[in-house]
């Protein structure tokens, strides 16, 4: 676990009005759903990583603490489980203090792993050393949650403070695909005291989330490192086209952020 | 035809050392091809436009002043006939006192239309009327000048000025797609007097050109706007990973501005 260097000072006031404790965001955290920050790093070819699950370094150290900074203004922090699966990541927050995170793991098929290569996860262990919270899991209807070894694993999420959601149903959209409903899994966190989500990635969640019409997202923050990942690489783009409004650019030493709100004409 | 608005102060320095004319330039003149500048405008998700053929405005209208600043730094301005196709441009250059950019078609077929909706095309009314020069079109080796109708076609490009370049054979690369071999195009062109070639796209351009090993762009100026185009739109991204090397940022008002160059470890 590398080290983080300190927030360049401008990020702060640059990012603040888009976070859930920015004066425009109130209206958002009274809804019946969380407020929703989207944020991920791509390359100029809107890649965020050069393979399917080969994790790639596209920004600079100093957008790495800015990830930890939002994190810590935020109650929970949501990956697809192809994230998981890719990254064996711990998902907390290492800013100051570091604050308290829920980690989330969207995953319908319920394969997030409580071991990895012979020793306990690092989101499992991160709670287990008081890293970090234990995560919630939301998994799809099908699953039997009283069957060997989804009777262990389950138990091993709640043994470090998590729990597994399963959802009723899974999306009556007109895709072919099973997916959860962002709706519900939204709609669930806010229920469980979640008010504001930070939404990490991969793409499957992130392309699948800009493409709900109207967007749930409130804020974007993307950082673009200055590399093109190539043709092969994972994509980040919407099923059709999407406006942003009150945009604003932070220029780093190697990077640039974006910030925009999403959703609000 | 839109009227420019002024170029913003802050640009000029930042473009300039990216420039044929920049100091770090000199060296590149000298050889056998001509200095490259490959320039282009994207949404956030490396898309040029919404879907094929269809023109997307994606910059705000500073940077379509840059692209005509940047044009009056150049001997030509090459684009894919699939460019002239949708767009029907000028590809003049209405910076200031317009200098004289020559216009260069990459055609392989010799689809370069030289009458468009019942009057001549915008690159041939451009040149008869003295606002640019006559077009170089680049055509693949198969087609016979001699038949009608293409000895018609040459005949008017001859007539406001422009000639037609017919290359001796295909790229011997290991694609089954035919291409012109960007070696003979630009060697070519440079044995044309043509120093300094600025490359606009579309999108074929862009990606072939980025996918050359070793590069043969010197400078690479993406301008991305804060939108999404979505999975349909037409997109940049080369056959492979690719390092830039001493990025720079521009801030518009709307837009960000990427400056780097290629090819030079």
């Amino acid at each position: 676990m590398t080290s983080l260097i300190p927030l360049p000072s401008s990020l702060e006031p640059f990012l603040d009005p888009y976070l859930p404790s920015g004066k425009d965001s109130s209206s958002r955290l009274n809804s019946q759903w969380p407020f929703i920050t989207l944020t991920y790093a791509c390359s100029l070819d809107s890649r965020i990583a050069i393979a399917k699950g080969q994790q790639t370094v596209i920004s600079h150290l100093e957008t790495k603490t800015m990830t930890h900074y939002i994190r810590s203004k935020h109650d929970a922090i949501l990956v697809g489980v192809g994230t998981v699966l890719a990254d064996n990541p711990g998902l907390n927050c290492r800013y100051q203090a570091a604050s308290k995170i829920r980690p989330v793991i969207i995953d319908p098929s319920f394969k997030t792993p409580v071991v990895v290569n012979g020793q306990a996860s690092r989101l499992i262990r991160t709670a287990r050393d008081h890293q970090g919270l234990g995560p919630f899991v939301v998994i799809g209807p099908e699953l039997d949650l009283s069957q060997s070894p989804i009777r262990e694993k389950v138990d091993i999420i709640q043994q470090v403070g998590g729990k597994v959601i399963q959802l009723k149903s899974y999306d009556q959209d007109n895709s072919n695909a099973k997916h959860l409903s962002w709706n519900d899994i939204l709609a669930r966190l806010k229920a469980e005291g979640l008010a504001s989500v930070m939404i990490e990635g991969g793409a499957v969640v992130i392309n699948h989330l800009l493409s709900v019409r109207p967007s749930l997202v409130d804020s974007l923050i993307i950082t673009i490192g200055p590399v093109f990942l190539g043709e092969n690489g994972v994509q980040v783009s919407p099923y059709t086209d999407l406006q942003l409004t009150d945009v604003e650019w932070w220029k780093g030493s190697r990077d640039v952020v974006l910030a925009a709100r999403v959703g609000i004409a």
